[in-house]
């Protein structure tokens, strides 16, 4: 039979939500503690606005009591707040998902107080772990008298009257045979210091006051000192020595929204992936990573973010991510960048001393965040091997042992002829050879060394579209090479392209191009590897997308220094054996490719082109090689 | 005034529920299709078992299919289904949180059929979505009409008879503003493809079926082949090669479990912090990582869990863990030893080919569950220098290029005097020169080469105490050194004091002890490193624990083999400058200290013990070293 055009009101019967709010809409059993310990807390705070508003008793200082007593396997929370009349039990705790938090502000809001609970769903948490849950409450309002709520986790509860000499609330569970660790004073206080170490009220165990209370990131930054902060964050992350900077988050509008935010000392270790910085909802921890909330490239940072409007589900377990949580990200990236330029600009020297902490931060940022990177274009530093002058110029910025400079700073001590390249290098050590024939011809070189660089390069170069970069290997200029008329031969040879000729038999591997060169720097090595800027480029994507380290690409130059003295008699020696006619046998020709054959090893050490697997053919090859040489000085 | 002793049920009123059923209990707003599609499956498998009872018609075979109406912004899911009566409407829909599951699967329960919803809230999902929501519904009970329900997301519905065709039902979503995402064909085909894809039924958007339907690990093993299995993990896996083995989860008790679970093949890039396992409840998707499930050091397992038994909470975004949960992953571990076992037992060959991606786990699983290192004891494999025996002896097991023993096995072949000590190297490469010596005298070397084996090895000594582990570069025995007698000069010095003397002058550093000795190997070298066993384990630690690559310990043990021509040379020339009565500053003097220098270095660099910082050094002074040599030559 059809019914026609009917209208009503969807209904929820408890019989059916009651066992879900129980079971299913809590993510882990001990939450339960944190949402009786914040209900107690609201209490507390209605009290305090009642009282103000006259319409109650004000009470001694606000405090959670918890107790506990193992025979009878009950767990007591009790708070001195508001407490509850027979009337207001039967409307707030007979009623599940009344939230009484609205109205109450709405008639009694002060400034900055805050109320907790928002779904009236948190007090029966309590069935997670209780086979019965007993409330002993009292009203603060004049003439009110005690009453006692008793549930078994039924619908069903029974409400008769009771004593209690103060106004307040007792919440008294009896604790399931399967959930009684939750009486063991260790675990709450780990419970506690979890989850309530912040909240406003103390809370004490056994007598004893667990929580920390005192949350700075609700003060203003002028109400604190560094060691504020510094405590702050050595509390919050042990043993991890102190931060370098912090971010101290204050706002009101678009959203409400405290924080404070560390960079730490050591990102070498930072972790891109997991987040560390803790969510708090009205100091009550919420999560302690929150990778929804900041962007990613701003993941290794530590702190707190405390906010109500950041929306959670009620379980409180999981972010509603959407289109508020997006902005948050955004506008914490842009306090984050407000706060380096402030830092840079009070102190260049502090700002150039944190900046290898705060690279990996910002070019990543940069790359991933169009408007994080204009934030922050300007913040950017690059190590220089310009030593600062001596005047009061403001680039570049010494630090003491370094020079830190800006791509603009640089590009103004370059020749104006030749400003459009940037010269750098990536490894101080590995490149000492080509590093010191630029820099002792008074060029300026760059120190892109980290692995994000491999990346922040081509970024710059395309953000740049006037710039190239070209590492010190890449290629030599003229400007670094003796450059003189050479000897020709009757045959028209002349000693280079003997050497040439000589190493390239040695070798006998056509991927690899040899240049000979004479090199102007005192103790130029007898020998050095380049590779071409594109090339190694490519070589080194390669190696990052396939997480090992570059290697030497296969395709190489040689460059031979024939100035040096191993070079020279590698020559002398080649020559001899000509002189006696037997060129390609000798003893002396061997030799001499020999020492080639070493000449190119030892540079392929240096820029760590020797695999694992011919070092030990190396080391052999070269204690028989200087055995030979030293047979034919005896 | 005081209530005395009043009973009563608490009440839930829908006004204060219903807005937290549809913004708070559900982690994000893209799961309402997932509720929505699976309230239709689980309509058609209700009807199919109504049909097979013979208390409604059959219908053609199930499907959904979803539509989209741009113009009028709604998003249709249409089932044919076992629908609702108006009734049914009034008490499945009216009344939220009323779960028909139980009731109807006692009443129609078949082998094989399992409803997947329990909570009786995933309809009201649609509301985070939709601004209206309506059902078009008809029964397939006999002399069912159609009917139809509406509701604007305030607890108000209105209800009144419709036309349709067939049974089954559409809910109609007019979409909000702000998730019209969820009209673009794309978007609602990737969470078909997310969530849906295993679903027993077709899911049709705009007439074609976008999910895959067949779920492999529903089946008994005896019904797939191998390409299944690999089809399986190339689609949940794509690009990343076949896995190496997998085990088949199928089981009712103690939980109703199915799953199938693949070693991939490159353990190197291993998640151990994540997890890639899908979790799945009744052929619906439920989390990509599941790290509560599994035990720790299965994590980088891929592949697919599923089971109903997995407490999970409303919005099936967290899991509730408890005893259960840790229960499956104990299961699930024993399940994976056992198929190992199998696999070792069936083709010792395959085994040990797949070993060393296999290793990883095993062996931190080992270390970390004592109850899975009983489980794994006899299958955790060594490379071994040993050749397989040409017979049919099942020890050394051999791959072609490798071979692979069990600690019994190795210990089954030592001299019965010396079968407490363990001989192992860690880098074939580094240390060449020591592997060399031993295996050269026939004695038997494992490799434990991995990261893990730092820890493994001081495991395995704890578990079988009569056991040391000695690597091949800790000392060396006498059977590897020529002991001869040495002829002792006027003075009471021998030739090897003397060269005793000669390079601790030239390396001036008390923490290296310099040992002399004539070493039997062909092809040994001029010098090498020596680390004692428990002073290199202590460096290695240390240096594992600080994530750096561990170095050379300051102290260590440099031995010189006085039978290789450099040594023998550096002696001459020493002797040379004594002769002359110049010891301590003549240039052959000089030179002899350089090339003991050099030694010493060259054993460095073998062991990665000379520094980047000391690299350039090193070649500077080599290529002046050489030249030196090569001009006394001249």
């Amino acid at each position: 039979m059809p019914v026609m055009d009917e209208q009503g009101q969807i209904q929820i019967h408890t019989e059916n939500i009651f066992p879900i709010i129980k079971k299913a809409v809590y993510s882990g059993h001990e939450v339960f503690l944190r949402e009786l310990v914040s209900n107690g807390v609201d209490a507390i705070s209605k009290r305090r606005m009642a009282a103000m508003a006259g319409d109650c008793s004000e009470g001694e200082d606000g405090v959670i009591r918890i107790t506990v007593d193992r025979e009878a396997k009950t767990l007591t929370i009790a708070d001195n707040g508001i407490g509850m009349t027979a009337d207001e039990v039967k409307r707030y705790i007979n009623q599940v998902a009344f939230s009484s938090a609205e109205d109450f502000l709405e008639k009694y809001k002060q400034e900055g107080d805050a109320i907790i609970g928002h779904f009236g769903l948190g007090f029966y948490s309590s069935f997670m772990v209780a086979e019965q849950v007993e409330l002993v409450t009292r009203s603060a309002r004049p003439d009110s008298e005690a009453v006692r709520w008793s549930c078994d986790g039924s619908p069903n509860f029974s409400l008769s009257s009771a004593e209690r000499d103060q106004p307040g609330t007792d919440v008294i569970l009896t604790l399931m045979e399967e959930e009684l660790e939750y009486i063991e004073p260790a675990r709450i206080r780990t419970l506690i210091n979890t989850y309530c170490d912040f909240m406003a009220v103390p809370v004490q165990l056994e007598g004893e006051t667990v929580n920390k209370m005192n949350a700075p990131w609700r003060k203003s930054a002028r109400e604190l000192t560094d060691k504020d902060y510094i405590d702050l964050y050595n509390y919050l992350y042990p043993f991890q020595g102190d931060p370098l900077l912090w971010v101290h988050l204050n706002t009101d509008y678009p959203y409400n929204l405290q924080g404070i935010l560390f960079f730490p000392k050591q990102t070498g270790r930072a972790d891109w992936e997991k987040g560390e910085i803790k969510l708090y909802c009205n100091q009550v921890f919420v999560s302690d990573s929150i990778k929804e909330v900041v962007p990613r490239y701003l993941l290794p940072l530590r702190g707190v973010l405390d906010s109500p409007d950041i929306p959670l589900n009620v379980s409180r377990s999981a972010l509603q991510t959407d289109r508020r949580v997006r902005s948050i990200g955004n506008f914490v990236a842009k306090k984050v960048a407000d706060r380096l330029r402030n830092v840079k600009k009070d102190d260049p020297t502090a700002y150039a001393e944190a900046w290898e902490s705060l690279a990996p931060f910002v070019k990543i940022g940069a790359m991933e965040d169009d408007k994080f990177a204009d934030q922050v274009a300007e913040l950017i530093l690059f190590a220089t091997s310009a030593s600062a002058a001596d005047g009061d110029t403001p680039d570049p910025i010494s630090t003491g042992d370094r020079a830190f400079t800006t791509l603009e700073g640089y590009r103004s001590r370059l020749d104006s002829n030749n400003d459009k390249r940037i010269l750098y290098s990536t490894d101080d050590v590995a490149q000492a050879g080509a590093l010191n024939l630029w820099t002792s011809q008074g060029m300026e070189v760059l120190k892109l060394e980290t692995v994000i660089d491999t990346q922040f390069i081509p970024w710059l170069e395309q953000r740049h579209e006037d710039l190239t970069f070209q590492r010190v290997d890449a290629e030599l200029d003229d400007s670094l090479k003796d450059i003189d008329a050479e000897i020709t031969d009757q045959d028209g040879t002349t000693e280079s392209d003997r050497l040439r000729d000589l190493i390239k038999t040695a070798l006998s591997n056509d991927k690899v191009t040899v240049q000979v060169q004479a090199l102007k720097a005192e103790g130029a090595p007898p020998a050095m590897i380049l590779l071409p800027e594109q090339m190694r480029r490519l070589n080194d994507m390669g190696a990052l997308m396939e997480q090992r380290l570059p290697g030497l690409p296969d395709h190489h130059v040689l460059l031979v220094n024939k100035r040096h003295p191993l070079v020279e008699g590698m020559l002398k020696l080649k020559a001899g054996s000509v002189l006696i006619g037997d060129a390609q046998s000798s003893p002396t020709e061997a030799l001499a490719q020999d020492i080639a054959r070493h000449v190119y090893d030892m540079a392929r050490l240096g820029v760590g082109g020797l695999e694992p697997n011919e070092l030990s053919g190396f080391q052999t090859r070269s204690a028989e090689l200087m055995g030979t040489l030293m047979q034919r000085g005896m």
